[in-house]
């Protein structure tokens, strides 16, 4: 079994929330980084298409044996490595609380993110030909509506300590952190969700969640504002 | 352990996926409706925001011993139910196989349905002011865009048999299922994805999945253009 290769970009949450398994896990792996922006968009080009015709990132590849195996979908490509490189496990051993962390993932995963996404924006810019203005208060909107209710839930929830599951990076961490992050690009104002920021801080100050970040990776770019 | 009671929505297609899980595994469950539309939707209200502060359907409250448990997410729901209630298993024995029929589900449930959940709409309608004509239209392309590469998969993959895995209802079927549902209420055509909808045609002929038909609820109610 190959190191596997993620397809990636260093802004792309759902890369990220991979990239946090991998190195939990301490799973070696190569990145071929696929540019969103340049060109129009490598995703979009013959080349990366013909390894997930969505043009969606992230992708695994993954060679066992003879055979090299496509995986997409960052969740079920957690799932995955999760079982295939058990420890440390990002799901609970009991059912009700690997519930509770999946439903918190699946908040931001299904509830937040997609909204938010790359083509979802451009087809609001574009198709829709809404204002600048208009496309950050859309943003806000949905991070706000997410993360007050992921908030009140967590912020009452026992099974909350310095992660959201006890003090064990879950699946809802990888999820939550990267959203966070995504947040702070588009300087949504997070003092509301103290339970939230103090969880992504937590995270972030474990090795495995920095190395993780956007501008550690081989394709980041610097900040549009910076010099 | 008490029957399980579902907080859905008829023509909900999360709650039309955890419905179908129920019946597969043929687990007795109760119904408490949740309309979405009455009186600016009941989701909205205190009644049902002290089970899921969210307010989003489904959610499955189940006793076990004298403590009851709300779940929340539909993805989080069933894979609970496959684990405390695992025959029929909804996911194949193999973690590659496992890995594909979670991502055809998370094609659906992350790539399609949210951005065109109901309260997006509504701000697109609503806040941005878009005409009923663009909003039909921006239902369509987010259809159209992940069926395509959906069917682009499912037509070449040689695991796909009667059924997004072979003849056995998984997931990725729960997900399908009520997708191609919403894709036919809206009237979106759906000639380009044969394999779409020979899967779905195929999975409302089993008695699990014609049981979870939006119209066979105790909520529902006629289509609006009937008599």
């Amino acid at each position: 079994m190959s190191d596997p290769t993620l397809h990636g970009y260093f802004r792309s949450s759902a890369s990220y929330r991979v990239r946090i398994a991998l190195a939990l896990k301490a799973i070696p792996f190569d990145q071929s980084p696929v540019h969103l922006v340049r060109d129009g968009g490598e995703h979009l080009k013959p080349a990366y298409r013909a390894i997930n015709p969505d043009g969606l990132v992230p992708s695994l590849t993954h060679s066992v044996g003879d055979q090299t195996h496509v995986l997409t979908q960052s969740l079920a490509i957690i799932d995955y490595l999760d079982e295939v490189y058990p420890e440390p496990p990002l799901l609970p051993r009991i059912a009700l609380d690997r519930a509770y962390v999946r439903s918190v993932a699946l908040q931001v995963a299904c509830d937040i993110h997609p909204v938010n996404n790359l083509r979802v924006l451009k087809y609001l810019s574009g198709t829709l030909g809404i204002t600048d203005e208009q496309r950050s208060a859309w943003y806000r909107h949905w991070i706000e509506l997410g993360f007050a209710s992921l908030e009140k839930r967590l912020s009452v929830d026992p099974r909350v300590a310095t992660l959201v599951f006890g003090d064990t990076p879950t699946l809802a961490d990888l999820c939550l952190v990267p959203q966070v992050w995504n947040a702070r690009r588009f300087d949504v104002p997070l003092d509301a969700y103290p339970t939230i920021v103090r969880i992504a801080g937590h995270a972030m100050s474990l090795p495995a969640f920095a190395a993780a970040e956007p501008s550690l990776q081989p394709d980041a770019e610097p900040p549009p504002h910076s010099a």
